[in-house]
């Protein structure tokens, strides 16, 4: 029989857990023996005791020569047993990728996932943590502002409602918007690619354009214009990239809070808010960075308030400060991957599928 | 030309002020010279250059000699004039009363502005305050519980929204259940008076009555059962304490968060939660205890975590931690009052006017 071990996540702020103890009876239903290193879910609220409870084995010294190693970030150095399957959210760059080879394992970076197609999609774990991080980012601005998000009418007169402006609107943005929305908040998005800002528009939200033009519904102009491989968004140029932030420098000031998620695969954050724009923000603004370098003076990781009284949050991982609901959904997708993999109880990788082609980066099926 | 003086407040957890800078143009207007102490506004947001632009005065040891001393709590002893009118949240018991009517001052309390006139609702600072405090209580809720309120559909199943149960539909606890419900989670109210469970289920949140039932509508039965003199809740004999919280105690162990806001005037707030209750908990769930002493493991102005995983905040003050809209709002309340006392810039004080005999604990109107 086939063994899964869970490991203790290693990283000094990672919280999740890359499989839950309501899964543990799934994988042991796929014919999978379950085994998680001692305190693996502690500080996602998951005690040793329901791993155990709901049919693991639990082992202090960590699950080192398990068949299948699941994990959320890279497993710690060290742990790895050549002919594993290792599966977590890798982010393989060509130097891991020699680590993993020179190991011998088999590793599946859940990351890599092809959204496009909908077999995938219950393996997306991209897609599911993104989602946590906007939703997260939402509530942690409508937590550090000192106001209001919805509009409040009182007998003594009203208070607008909070401004936001969400740049990106990828999963994450859109996360965002949603939420920020539902508090009752303006809410703005802006992104480079049309599909993403017609997505913001059927939100209800505002619609911001790459040449500044703010409108309530998306006008479908310039269709692929910011659009890259794979729906995400392409890298521009620097003198596009100038022309953007000059853009949006103009409308930062007018919001109270900024919630910027621009990523570009394979490429360092863009950079969209200069920190002139910054200075131009009223004092208790607030700027959520999750990229962690969409922002000029963001310092990754932590949060600080600017000499102007600005909140900066440079929120690198929000899914680990919401590690319950992050670990239930990505053990989700973690299962959801086994499923596709396991035959009978046994690994049946496949060089012919499309989804083990996208996500196996390194061993049996590379 | 009278002076109305606004302190720094001397609470080590106060962040709030009396004025905020947009309306010492108002207070101008009235007649009235607007004295500010250096660093009033500072932990609110609202920088001394605010009040200068404004056409305030800022002034370095605090304005002792005003005719008008604005403050959010008690004001600092020593700080008092005779002859001055003070306005403020002052709650004052009869030690303070005492205290008051030695400096010779005349006290406007506005935490005791009669709601039920509407007339006087603009002034009404317990209403905007506790409005304040229950959406803070919500926003608290969701940013420490660590999964999501609402229901989330997502390609590898669905999540169940959060269950929030809010003690207590005064002001604070429909505010709070308003917002909960924004974001999306299964909210129910409880309370003692019948009143106030029709507004719980005008805001289309479950209602759970003192004998445990738990609808969607508000049946209408035993209307003023619970209810004391002007609309506030009626302290209950200790045997219906007992059966109140044995019914709760049912209840409270199915919800995720707990909000608590019940207050009977003049007495201790009552106990709702006993320990037992609270062991039934899930880990990971949230208790926010507004009153400071509805739940029986509360520490009033503390966090903690219990051995079961439970999160417990005594959050006696969170106006506070909202200060710039708890201080915008309060100021327009201090504004309206201060608009219903002058006539052509000069006190009117009129002890046959019911507001004021209301509001006025001592002095001139008593």
């Amino acid at each position: 029989m086939l063994s899964i071990g869970i490991v203790k996540e290693s990283g000094a702020e990672e919280r999740r857990v890359a499989i839950t103890p309501d899964l543990v009876p799934r994988l042991r239903a796929a014919g999978l023996g379950v085994l998680v290193e001692a305190g693996a879910g502690d500080a996602a609220g998951f005690p040793d005791s329901a791993y155990s409870g709901a049919g693991a084995r639990i082992v202090a010294g960590g699950p080192a020569g398990a068949d299948i190693l699941a994990c959320v970030d890279r497993p710690p150095a060290g742990r790895l047993k050549a002919g594993q399957l290792v599966v977590g959210l890798l982010h393989p760059d060509p130097a891991y990728l020699a680590e993993l080879a020179a190991a011998g394992v088999t590793a599946a970076s859940l990351d890599r996932v092809p959204r496009t197609l909908s077999a995938a999609q219950p393996m997306d774990a991209r897609t599911s943590q993104e989602n946590v991080a906007g939703y997260r980012a939402a509530i942690l601005a409508a937590y550090t502002y000192g106001r209001f998000f919805p509009l409040l009418v009182t007998a003594a007169g009203t208070v607008r409602p909070a401004r936001v402006l969400v740049l990106g609107a990828g999963i994450a943005g859109l996360s965002a918007i949603g939420t920020a929305r539902r508090l009752g908040a303006v809410v703005t998005g802006y992104d480079i690619r049309p599909e993403a800002r017609a997505e913001v528009a059927s939100l209800g939200a505002n619609v911001l354009d790459p040449h500044g033009r703010s409108t309530g519904r998306h006008t479908g102009e310039g269709a692929g214009e910011g659009t890259g491989e794979g729906g995400y968004a392409r890298a521009l140029a620097e003198d596009e990239q100038q022309a953007e932030r000059d853009e949006l420098a103009r409308h930062v000031a007018g919001h109270d809070i900024v919630i910027t998620t621009a990523l570009v695969p394979g490429r360092r954050p863009p950079l969209l808010v200069a920190e002139a724009a910054v200075k131009d923000m009223r004092p208790g603004s607030v700027i959520i960075d999750l990229a962690g370098g969409n922002v000029e003076v963001t310092r990754p990781g932590q949060t600080y308030v600017t000499g102007d009284g600005v909140t900066v949050i440079g929120a690198t991982n929000l899914p680990a400060t919401m590690p319950a609901a992050a670990s239930e959904v990505y053990a989700r997708n973690v299962c959801a991957f086994l499923d596709h993999v396991l035959r009978d109880g046994e690994l049946a990788l496949d060089p012919a599928d499309e989804i083990q082609r996208a996500v196996i980066v390194t061993g049996g099926a590379a």
